[in-house]
């Protein structure tokens, strides 16, 4: 008897008829001989619907510790319409929120990181036989104050739960069928594979793929728990994320992805004196702003130019805390450029072929493309380049380093 | 410094500019130097919302525990939105839900009844000089099963907390505002009452009068919580349930009452013996019907009728299970009649007051209303009538005890 981790995003669960195809698929899994632990997100959409109900409350400020509490109802709702509809199905079930399990966090709301996951109230229901439902994406601090996982949180809770239980399997099932060489919509000849490394899944979360949230990742990697992501429309095979082989490393590069949600912000002529970049980072790191890349161009006469980038959406707050600190270390003007994406290839096999970089620039300047910024990993190169150029930059890399052949 | 219970029903909270309307409303009794503790129930209709989607998911039989669970969603979403709106307005809130506070209750689910009241976490927040909002109509069992307490069981968490709290005031907010004669939509002669028993208030409750849930009532009597309920749309004065005193028995009646929610069943020529009236009503008990009003015949030749009422949305439940214990006590046939409804009058002033019933017939007997069946208690008498002539008995009964007059 095998113990299977089963998670469900938010299209997969939309509405009732999705949920009751769900709770086929669960049972199909029981079925089988298997004690299966599920964990779901809210319906598609309801997330969304809460927060503009809490942003409409407050002016855009909701207090964070009411906003993880209201936003974690959409999970509720999913985890008990699921565990009746299966009890009603004939097959018993028990839903158990964030609360019941103790899915312990720290207390940074919106964003909560899980401390530890207590099984037993797990265990328990599953010796009783019963199915368990998990609400995914939170969590409760030690003080008994709801918090949640940030955006895709329940595939962390899913990694999490199956770590905590020494699962068999946590099987993510998502709408799209599997991690691809590059966004199926962008480029047809983007090929499904067949697996990957947690450290290239890493890669390409936080270089803008969507499959699953970085932290789920991370997670998967430390408590070697292996993620098989596929549809949970068709019956096709998924993609496997483990530990990196040696198959894998015969690919110089395994995928190809754009973010277009980042801003490139330009902070024109500082003052090239120490402690200038932490005056201008510590009060973004204050609010949580992500930087992202970041660089420095080499001082001429006591000046630099420095230049990074973060999301779209936290521009408005880098400015309104920016353009004072600016003014305040001395620097000329800032410059800010939303028109931009940025283009990466991943891939393990970079750690042992060279000329990776080269290729990439190459096939980008063939194109006319300009590269604004670049940035490097141990498996990664990533470039800023005008946002336009998106789609082109991708299938031309795509088409570069052979992506749609199958090996 | 006093302590003041607020709650608010489902129709004040049914959107945020409704929400921002009570959050001034608290507010102002904050800044009139009160500790202020809030409780709400869901917006109006969301609780029917996630009722019907349970019932969609289960074919009408959703797993009470998984049930209580996802209702309990409403009251969760209007408490974090007020404490949210609160905060964002300058005084600073935090709502708990029933876990939080530790509401316990026995575990029947759909209609737990609270245990006790755990007042630390809420002492701990109005100590910091929070305004507490607190989910209405949820507790938590010693397992950590969330529960739920039954229709307008909002009013009851209200009172339990006044009570655990030893609160000042509680004071019940909803879209009437205040005890009535009658239903001012039936007869406009209604009058506002200032004061009304505790004993009143729940004859009136069972009678069918829907402000305030009867729970609610028994609770404020045992622990002596003085009840004021008004309007949560106007600031005109309410009625306070309270404890009798020399005032109120000077009023024969208080009030006349209505309930078109009941229906008769008549069990014909039951065999008249020992066991026989247990054989019917416990298989009625075990599925947690109540049963109302219930006349038994002297028997003749051996044989009985035997005429209760229950609750309309019970009577195919009923006729499922008495259909065959009927037959298996050798009853002639069950008689089943929808169309009927219950009057009432209720007053404490009745325990000295000789002839109420009298003039109750009388008044229905001139008007040709015909008088089906009959119960008391020492302060309400209720008649079953023939539905259509409801209105008209109202108002007759009103007329004839004069409740239109101030005293």
């Amino acid at each position: 008897m095998a113990l299977i981790v089963q998670k469900f995003g938010g299209t997969s669960v939309a509405n009732l008829e999705r949920i009751r195809n769900v709770a086929r698929r669960v049972i199909a899994t029981k079925l089988e001989g298997n004690q299966v632990v599920v964990i779901l997100s809210a319906m598609a959409g309801e997330t969304d619907r809460l927060i503009n109900m809490a942003m409409e409350a407050t002016d855009g400020k909701p207090d964070g510790r009411e906003y993880d509490s209201l936003v974690s109802t959409g999970e509720q709702v999913t985890v008990t319409l699921m565990a009746m509809m299966l009890t009603s199905m004939g097959h018993q079930a028990t839903s158990l929120l964030g609360f019941q399990v103790k899915i312990h966090t720290d207390n940074t709301h919106k964003s909560a990181r899980i401390l530890d996951i207590d099984s037993e109230a797990i265990s328990s229901e599953l010796n009783k036989g019963h199915i368990v439902v998990i609400a995914g994406f939170q969590g409760i601090t030690k003080n008994n104050d709801v918090t949640t996982l940030g955006r895709g949180g329940s595939d962390t809770s899913a990694v999490a739960v199956a770590a905590a239980l020494k699962a068999d399997a946590c099987d993510i099932y998502t709408d799209v069928d599997g991690v691809y060489t590059t966004d199926p919509n962008i480029y047809d000849k983007a090929r499904k594979l067949k697996k990957i490394s947690y450290d290239e899944m890493l890669e390409l979360a936080s270089a803008g793929a969507k499959v699953l949230q970085h932290r789920s990742v991370e997670l998967a990697k430390i408590y070697g728990v292996p993620v098989y992501v596929k549809s949970s429309f068709n019956y096709e095979d998924g993609t496997l994320v483990t530990k990196e082989d040696s198959d894998m490393e015969k690919e110089v590069v395994s995928g190809v992805t754009y973010d277009k949600n980042q801003a490139k912000v330009t902070i024109v002529r500082v003052p090239d004196k120490p402690g200038v970049a932490s005056r201008l980072f510590s009060p973004l790191s204050d609010r949580s702003i992500v930087v992202d890349m970041i660089i420095q161009n080499a001082s001429i006469e006591g000046y630099t130019d420095l230049t990074f980038t973060v999301g779209k959406k936290d521009v408005k707050e880098v400015r309104s805390v920016l353009d004072l600190v600016a003014r305040e270390i001395g620097a000329e003007r800032i410059v800010y450029d939303e028109k931009i994406s940025k283009i990466s290839v991943v891939g393990v096999g970079m750690k042992s072929h060279a000329g990776v970089a080269t290729k990439m620039f190459e096939s980008l300047a063939k194109e006319n493309i300009n590269i604004q910024m670049i940035s490097t990993s141990e498996i990664k190169i990533s470039c800023v380049i005008e946002d336009k150029y998106t789609e082109l930059a991708v299938r031309v890399l795509h088409d570069a380093f052979g992506l749609d052949q199958e090996r």
